[in-house]
């Protein structure tokens, strides 16, 4: 099967012989066989054609490169070029899987400028060591984090009138149900909320606009679906019971990152997207049996695209119906079939769609969504006019929303969109990235023999799965790049042992085809990523010293301060000394070090490592951070400044003294 | 002093006006000053111009790029063009800094294509956190980690007749007094050895053949250097007294990784180089004072480079003339100037050289050992040849064999070689690059005014600190390819925060003229590199289950076994689902997970992460790999697979039933 490929010359008409994988099919997914098949089908010049050199599409406006530059095409190693000098026209922003942080590329130059620390700690920057990061990840009665990892899938950024404001990102944590809050300004993160009563937090979308106020147009709540069912509550007991089994959504307040409510549902909630209009969020479902061991989650020959009414959810709050599950005192709303069955009153709607799909996006008309088939090799586009219809008992039945379900091919997973009518899915077993129009998919749904549906595709590397267009998941989406991440690496870059590096992919999508650009590797795992103009983020370069509560300003005012067997020392930095030469504490002492880097200078950051006690951070600019430790060795122990900073930096040191 | 610079016009006579800086003009590079107008000289375009296109030099012979590949020069985002489907010619192995990480990239399209963690935990990977990597990295008594961090400074490869063999990297954590080994076929870290008595642990260097059995022409010990003197031994009495003080150098068996000797010096020993001939290793000392804060380490108007006389030391060894230090058992040769004051019978020489001096290689015809002169504008080339004679006693003066003393700009720090009797060294003042000839040099020094020692000179970004050439610590340095470290990355990428990353610059050396081809970033702080023929690696992509002593050859092996309270689940991986649905432990157990991936196919990875316990690792195929932990959450908490393997990965899970 994985070796019957489309080579590039597919249309809409020839995947007839592509029939919806039955029950059968999907069951013989189920062995490795089929993965050993992919991955063992020798390809190694699969994208090895060098497209044509062409004038590409230039960024938008403020933003585009100098008129004339040279463009190239074809490369491997990165992306399209960005003339010396010049700055990309976009920033990207990437989930890091399982290393837990986030990633900062520019586009298209395809460099990755950041990592951004997030459900990890990082040795270098000192989070997860430093007293300020350990009160955003969270403590355990000793002083050690609650969690040292982390499984970063979706990044999500915030709204305000249809498009980015730079303001926030956000991402999740699948491994230990949390969300981070990343600030835009500073590229760092600032807030991360666990969430009760959930497990496999996968998706994660800001609303675009608010549900209840609709002159509140930017982003004021954070939705958050669940792909594992667990017992509610899970406590221990009663383990084996699937009726004790749910999975709820989980509604987050943007600004506060509290949870504002929960909602429970039948079966599980993976991916999703937000409207428009705030009013509606819907995730994909892929196992609406609920079932808790592999085979029984493909079962059912149709599973769900799951709406939720925001409005009236919120309205159910408010008029206290609503239960609380466990030690959590979250208002958890009745979401289940049973409990909703007017769609007058619902606060979900349940629309069946073919079996295991993958991943919804939002179309940027703020006309439909688009749930990927993963089974089945369709995609499946709901009117949200209809949707709106549905809930105020204008539309029968849920599936009446359902206006297309083009065949693309085998193993849609993701769609993301140009602004120009145009929808791109990745076809995972494929491996082809297929563009399409909505509208004609809509025409021939209604019986159109003759609407041109599928326009154009492309062979990617193997197992694609997310994609993203530039500016794709806003109303100024723009079809200039598209990014295609691929899980296998294969023959792609020099071998380097078992683990291999992901493969990404940078298309030019500004033509009527498809252009392959370039291949870039990727530490795995990146999940997904946006591509966000440039001129929507503005950072803020160096810190001023009284961001912070404790900034010592000068070095005659640094000091030692002992109450008991605690001791602060208050230590300034500025290239190439520390403000102090040398303190001491006694063996056993609870030592605190406050540093402050006084140097005003961009790119001037200072660090202070300490021999022999594992102890790292960073200071940039401006700013005061803390690390408290204990002294639990005697001697001399060396502290340097371990980020450089000047040509004497090796001669930039203090030392600590540790009285026996 | 920063904004004078010289445009890339500069030759070896204009620079007359730059005298070597006094104590005083040390002096004043003590303030914050100097940095500030560094960094706050904006220069935009500085490395803007594109250079014209030409026909750069292509990898050696059988690594070369295919005749008639489009060359591509003057790109920002990364390097030279590596046409679709072929592989960059080189390896490139690149430290981590306070990363903690190990690097590879390709060369010369810079592509990052992994990340090797070593001294600090990776969550994807699970290093840190399975039993096998913490027995590497060492833990205390309550089984955590000894070492959470470490700061990675400077990559080095194991030789066989004169070029790298392919078989280890090692590189040094400055912060935890740590060397680690990297294994070049499966690019994991091994093996992880923490030195006695000695802080700021920088330089690293193995040897090039066996100082004793000239037959043995490849490496077999290592040896590391101490920048920072501590009280011998560190007891935390008596920490004030400078008489005490001291600083070790040291050397490891590469095999076992075990400490062989250590060596007491006078001052301290920074970076190192040792001889082809294996006979003499040598350090840069730019604290010869011993000073204990940052005026008295630049008293001294000369500093040293320290040779050691390898086999000597190991006969003092023989011949038990050694002391130890504190608990260490490892025996200590006297290396003071006053233990060694007959040349015959010295085990070391301190050559004096101008003052605060950084970084010694050695050139590739294995003559000379070449100092960068950091607080002098010079390069002191020492040739080896009069070095073996002074131990000989053959030479008066240790000064005698000093052979040149080029002027060459401001801040020398390193120089690195094209094969061809050229010197590449980084000005980090100056921020430039200068090639300059040898041979030319030592004529000069002997008086020859027309001999013409520096042939080029070329801006480069802000802060360059280590360059180095392809194969150019090998005996088959190559001329083709030039890499170059800079600290600030400043005006060269999209803003991202108080926290910038590094900026990198590739060069083509090939021709008369360097040429800039492009600018990468750098996550902090790579601080060195070393570029490396890819026929020189030779990678496995696969393990055999039976690499591994508890493989789970088939899915019906798997089983829970219980002694007491201690559990251990024997599972299997294979695409798309582990062995076992569910599996059943008791509040309070300990509970080890031991999980073999049975698929044999290249590039599938599993993981397995556990919800909310922050457990996570990866096994690669054919792998077994384990994790320990303590149930000590009642309830229901799904495994699943965390590293994308198949169409139904996300149907790839367990459960862990935890019973209250």
């Amino acid at each position: 099967m994985a070796t019957d490929r489309q080579k590039g010359k597919g249309t809409a008409d020839d995947l007839a012989r592509r029939k919806f994988l039955s029950a059968a099919a999907a069951a013989g997914l189920g062995g490795t066989g089929l993965a050993v098949g992919l991955a063992s089908c020798d390809r190694p010049d699969k994208t090895a054609t060098t497209a044509a050199p062409a004038a590409s599409g230039s960024g938008p406006g403020e933003t585009a490169p100098a008129p004339g530059a040279a463009t190239r095409v074809g490369g491997t190693h990165g992306g399209h070029e960005v003339p010396p000098g010049q700055l990309d026209p976009y920033y990207g922003f990437w989930s890091g899987g399982h290393s837990g942080e986030f990633r900062v590329l520019a586009v298209p130059s395809m460099r990755e400028i950041k990592r951004i620390p997030v459900f990890q700690p990082d040795p270098l920057s000192g989070w997860g060591q430093t007293n300020e990061s350990k009160k955003i990840l969270g403590t355990r009665p000793d002083g050690s984090l609650k969690f040292s990892n982390g499984d970063s899938h979706h990044p999500v950024a915030s709204y305000a009138n249809g498009t980015y404001d730079g303001k926030y990102a956000w991402t999740n944590d699948k491994l230990n149900t949390r969300i981070a809050r990343i600030r835009l300004d500073t590229f760092e993160c600032d807030k991360i909320t666990e969430l009760p009563n959930v497990q496999g937090l996968h998706g994660a979308c800001p609303d675009k606009r608010d549900p209840v106020d609709a002159n509140i147009n930017h982003t004021t709540r954070l939705f958050v679906g669940a792909e594992f069912g667990i017992p509610l509550p899970n406590d221990g007991k009663d383990m084996e019971n699937p009726a004790k089994y749910g999975s709820l959504v989980t509604c987050i307040d943007a600004e506060t990152m509290e949870v504002r409510w929960q909602c429970q549902m039948d079966g599980n909630m993976d991916l999703l997207a937000t409207s428009y209009d705030g009013k509606l969020a819907a995730w994909n479902q892929y196992n609406s049996e609920n079932g808790l061991k592999f085979a029984d989650m493909m079962v059912a020959e149709r599973d769900n695209v799951v709406f939720i009414n925001v409005a009236r959810i919120e309205q159910a709050v408010k008029d206290r119906k609503f239960k609380t599950i466990g030690d959590s005192k979250v208002p958890v709303v009745d979401g289940t079939k049973n409990g909703n069955k007017d769609p007058k009153t619902a606060v979900v709607c349940y629309v069946p769609i073919p079996k295991n799909p993958h991943g919804v996006n939002a179309t940027p008309d703020g006309k439909y969504f688009i749930a990927s088939g993963k089974l089945s090799p369709t995609c499946s586009v709901i009117d949200l006019s209809l949707m709106l219809k549905w809930f105020d008992g204008e539309v029968k039945e849920p599936r009446d929303t359902v206006v297309a379900e083009p065949e693309l091919g085998l193993g849609p997973l993701h769609t993301t969109f140009d602004g120009k009518g145009n929808a791109f899915t990745t076809l995972f077993l494929d491996s082809q990235v297929v563009k399409w129009d909505v509208e004609a998919a809509i025409k021939a749904f209604k019986g159109d023999k003759n609407a041109k549906v599928v326009l154009d595709r492309i062979d990617c590397n193997y197992q694609p799965g997310h994609l993203n267009a530039s500016m794709a998941e806003t109303r100024e989406a723009d079809g200039k790049w598209l990014v295609v991440g691929s899980k296998f690496s294969k023959d792609r870059f020099l071998p380097v042992g078992p683990l291999h590096s992901e493969n990404e992919q940078l298309f030019d999508i500004g033509g009527e085809k498809m252009k392959l650009i370039g291949d870039h590797p990727a530490h795995p795992e990146p999940h997904d990523f946006i591509i966000v103009r440039r001129d929507k983020v503005k950072t803020r370069q160096v810190y001023n010293l009284d961001d912070f509560p404790n900034p010592i300003k000068d070095f005659k005012d640094s000091r030692l301060e002992r109450k008991g067997n605690k001791v602060t020392v208050f230590l300034a930095a500025g290239a190439p000394q520390f403000s102090l030469p040398d303190f001491k504490v006694k063996r056993g002492d609870e030592v605190t070090i406050v540093l402050t880097n006084i140097d005003k200078v961009e790119d001037l950051t200072h660090g202070i490592g300490i021999q022999n006690y594992s102890v790292n951070m960073i200071v940039n600019p401006g700013e005061t951070k803390s690390v408290t430790f204990k002294a639990d060795k005697p001697g001399v122990y060396w502290c340097y400044c371990t980020h450089f900073c000047h040509a004497l930096h090796l001669e930039m040191r203090s030392r600590m003294l540790v009285e026996a």
